[in-house]
């Protein structure tokens, strides 16, 4: 099958490349930054435009909601190339509401629409193990099925209406901010009152407070290993999505908004591109204490 | 070995029948509420006193922070029969920083202390299955394994000082605490934004926002049921413990403030008794938005 694929980037590379490996013929717009290995993989065309008109189905792989608007709707996107029939589905993280809006769009063109966010990251897409949380009409969404089995492995469809699988990858975004959260609480709580962090983690895994956030992350916040991982800056603009659709949709998320204000903390001191464990630098700045050498940051009084 | 148990309620009463069943002698202070099984495990004796007079090691399994103080040093109590060489173990859940006080007065004894809190509930008691988490010096801890080993399984050492176990149970309460309200928050913003919220914790549960919360409390969320399990009224207790020593030892601990006012919610609308997992129920109130039934609870517009 003729697939376009817009958005050859970190996560884009290997995801194309685990659809041509399963033997689809991958249609890319011409982009300065493609990679030498994706011009040998994919036919190159002018613009997505030119991707979506010579394609079978459209995949969408780009940063933010307004990366997905203008791929789509900008000058020279997807919707002035899309035939009737041919199916679009976006793979970004975006947001819930904004999607419902390019679905019928997309839909008034005679097209199907499925969002389909992932999780697992670079190491999930080069390994086609992603998460993939799949929104979209059953029909669309068994058509897109061979392709998502050949990027991913945990694949469940949410709902038959779009922006579910985009929801579920909010619901992720902010369960995962949450438990880092709780994670540094608890860890900087006990360090302060005299308690070895590493030996609380121990214990604390075989109970309740067991997750994945305390098998991994709080492993990085005791051993003060920062390198990403999934960056601050990128979990700040997934909560930004919660928040913005909360606040439409009149739900009250407390700690989603604190959690928010970690980041921007840790973001303050020059972290955005450090992993999202980092959150942990900014229970230590509000408490004058590091979780690495168990002392006082500054050591002074307040003034 | 004779062993006076201070405290059989609903995890003493097991805990008890643990240590005989391996071989010791339980001795027991009168108390009206003693059940008839227990009165017949146990040697019952006059008060808390006699029980540490006649014993190798004195265990205590009573409720807070004042019921350890008024058991240990009030009128007929522990302190007061205590013969140098007894070891006074802790395994209520109370303050760390009055536990490092209460050490101090029975070493001053010339008696060592161990504080040993668990997690687990009745039904690890029942099955020796606790997790327990244990501050004191080696020796003592050395003399207490055996106890240990006869009531739990995941037992760990945190730290030679005393209160370092009280330490670990107040960092899992945190942790328990604010990963309940991670899955609150992300249910009811994915069922307000219309997805299936049983199929979002499906989907969560293959990837970084997993945890033993998201398994067994956000099921009891979706479907409603709220029989404890642990009850709120008692998380309320040691997230106080959390925010008084966080407040001693100046760490500030932002969304463990927000679980405990979002808990007081759920006791202001009579849910004290519930299990903590209804802690979604002040997420729910917040938003006007029931996750069970998914529509609005009072459907009426803010006057």
């Amino acid at each position: 099958m003729k697939i376009g694929f817009i958005g050859l980037g970190i996560m884009g590379r290997p995801m194309a490349l685990n659809l041509k490996g399963a033997g689809h013929e991958i249609v890319a717009p011409e982009r300065a930054s493609l990679t030498a290995e994706m011009r040998q993989a994919a036919i190159i065309v002018a613009d997505a435009a030119a991707a979506a008109a010579a394609s079978d189905i459209v995949v969408l792989m780009v940063p933010d909601t307004p990366d997905v608007e203008q791929a789509l709707f900008g000058a020279g996107g997807v919707a002035a190339g899309l035939r009737p029939g041919t199916l679009v589905i976006d793979m970004s993280s975006i947001s819930p509401v904004a999607t419902k809006q390019f679905a019928a769009r997309i839909n008034a063109l005679g097209c199907d629409y499925v969002d389909a966010p992932v999780s697992g990251g670079e190491v999930g897409a080069k390994q086609a193990s992603l998460t993939i949380m799949v929104g979209g009409p059953d029909a669309a969404v068994a058509r897109a099925m061979p392709l998502f089995q050949a990027m991913g492995k945990n694949i469940t469809h949410i709902g038959a209406e779009n922006g579910t699988g985009q929801t579920c990858k909010v619901a992720n975004q902010i369960m995962v901010a949450l438990n880092i959260q709780a994670a540094a609480e608890a860890l900087v709580f006990a360090a302060r009152a005299g308690a070895d962090p590493a030996k609380v983690r121990a214990a604390l895994m075989g109970g309740f407070a067991s997750s994945r956030v305390l098998e991994i992350h709080a492993d990085r916040m005791i051993n003060g290993t920062f390198n990403p991982g999934f960056r601050i800056r990128l979990h700040q603009k997934d909560l930004n999505l919660a928040l913005s659709a909360a606040r439409e949709l009149g739900v009250s998320l407390p700690n989603t908004a604190t959690a928010q204000q970690m980041f921007s903390s840790v973001t303050a001191h020059g972290g955005a591109d450090l992993d999202h464990s980092a959150m942990v630098k900014a229970i230590e700045i509000l408490s004058d204490y590091s979780l690495l050498s168990r002392e006082a940051i500054d050591g002074k009084e307040p003034s």
